[in-house]
């Protein structure tokens, strides 16, 4: 016969309900009961079946972890603090890998059959029709690092990257670059497409400095290498906005093979602040973006859009600031 | 009324077993043949329920994907390889990062609750109890990185550590150096103690070397530099074997901090070829383990456990060898 709650609760002589806290995530249990009790299941052999309980209580509390960006360093410290902080509220992410995926119907069904209670899409390179996919399936969707919309269809959390862009241009400017360039990631981030918006616009406000435009093939270091490879063979801007850090570091390998000097002929400047841009062979200027902020106001969101699925969408946005390091030449101005 | 199976094909005008096939992940089928069973799924609002399915098939295709690396940027690259095999194979990752774990009943209670059909341990740093405590509660069990034995205990993939080390004094030997160090990551790591076993064991035959061991706290960046500050603040040996590539990155800022010239005031060697050691300005020489091959075989040994749960522990090694880059100095002797 199978052991029931009942007889784990008898033969360790406590309660049913402490039983079940015992089995329950997050629920406060000393560690003395909690040691009770478990001798008491491995003795009788029992195991609360998640599965079969979460067809009464239609909750599996799996969530979806869906990213694209598995060649991008940055996102090692995305996963680590997700899976800790969902794990930490008896909440557990099943990671899905689309980075060989292009169709969001697929993705979408692949989710419906692995009942999962709700979808964390982190990236801001996988096309929005995904994100507005998953939420047309009824299923309860956060955007983490997704565009920030004064009308958001899908929930949203991350950073407002036209105003990143802003920042970037006025540090340029403060530095007294004339001659500077934007190195995006791909055209069909949204990420990159706002970021060079901001940028672009600031600059346009300033005649006397010229501006180009490049966009790399994706977030990866080899990427950024070719693209910053092929702008120095030519006759490079002074300082280049690189669409991320691991761009950005591209960028930089390229430039110093090119047997150019960073920051005195060609400055960069990245985005995130991911921990490599702290190493002492990188020593990366660039923009920090509040990651554990993001993470920790995402799954706050989920948790709560699964007690309350039928929210209207919410665009949650963290400010962002610049890391001095050695990668762009010294401001001449400071700023207001 | 819910809609079924039955239901999808006769809207679609196709036979059960075919949309049955479009609800099988890996399963052959055309995409017009796709396309007109989704739509008709769609329509009718169906979706195969995975879990209600799980319960007759006692299998839910969830394989725990546990590990505590979760501040080394080489596993980037294996979550991204375990992800994509896994899916390819219709089996989906639950991730559990047990990096703030230390009780592996716990650990063992929480994958039983969700019912995982196996679990991969991605981890050398991971104490053995955690695999055999899994191994105990009879869930299939492949650690990967694991230790290699004539005898296993659970299924074991990955490379010989302690050949690895012999590889590594040959290298140092053939280089002409006289005095040299180990930097491993923490002393409880099996990965740790197998390289030290071997590269001292190497090194004992010539007795004109000498050679010295310390201890990082963690294989992580800010833990490699730490530890070999203090070794450059005092009298450094000539070459160091580092426990992994983070590690050596993290010395390599250290020893150029102290204003020291890599590779001619000291030396380094690292374990693992992971992609960051190719970047122009890291170019670690280093020991390429086949980080592909053993996963890919990881997946494959875990889905033939799902066939026949009872096969006796096997050990699947894979050889490393050395690639050469800008952080040892020249070889003086051919390797014979």
């Amino acid at each position: 016969m199978t052991p029931t709650l009942k007889d784990v609760a008898e033969r360790a002589g406590v309660s049913r309900s402490a039983v079940s806290r015992c089995f329950t995530e997050g629920a406060s249990v000393s560690r003395k009961m909690r040691l009770k009790v478990e001798k008491a299941a491995a003795e009788l052999g029992y195991s609360p079946n998640f599965l079969a309980r979460s067809l009464t209580t239609r909750r599996t509390k799996l969530i979806g972890l869906v990213s694209s960006n598995f060649k991008n360093p940055y996102f090692l410290q995305v996963f680590d603090l997700f899976t800790r902080g969902l794990q930490d509220r008896g909440l557990r992410p099943l990671l899905v890998n689309l980075s060989n995926e292009t169709d969001p119907a697929h993705s979408v069904q692949m989710l419906r059959q692995y009942s999962v209670d709700g979808v964390i899409v982190a990236s801001s390179t996988l096309p929005p029709d995904f994100a507005k996919a998953f939420r047309a399936a009824a299923i309860p969707v956060v955007h983490t690092f997704g565009r920030k919309s004064g009308s958001p269809e899908v929930h949203v959390v991350g950073i407002d990257n036209e105003y990143c862009g802003q920042m970037a241009a006025r540090e340029f400017l403060d530095r007294g670059y004339t001659n500077v360039g934007f190195l995006g990631g791909p055209q069909t981030a949204s990420s990159t497409r706002d970021r060079w918006q901001g940028f672009s616009s600031e600059l346009a406000r300033h005649k006397d400095v010229s501006v180009s435009c490049t966009y790399a093939e994706a977030y990866t270091f080899p990427a950024g290498r070719k693209a910053m490879a092929k702008l120095v063979a030519a006759t490079p801007a002074q300082a280049y906005f690189c669409g991320d850090d691991v761009l950005s570091i591209g960028a930089l390998s390229a430039i110093r093979e090119a047997g150019l000097r960073v920051p005195e002929d060609v400055g960069v400047l990245g985005l995130n602040d991911m921990e490599i841009a702290g190493w002492e062979s990188v020593n990366l200027t660039t923009i920090h973006q509040p990651v554990e902020d993001i993470v920790n106001s995402s799954i706050e969101l989920m948790a709560s859009l699964l007690e309350t699925p039928g929210r209207r969408p919410e665009a949650r946005t963290f400010a962002c600031h610049v890391v001095e390091r050695g990668t762009l030449r010294p401001r001449t101005k400071t700023q207001a």
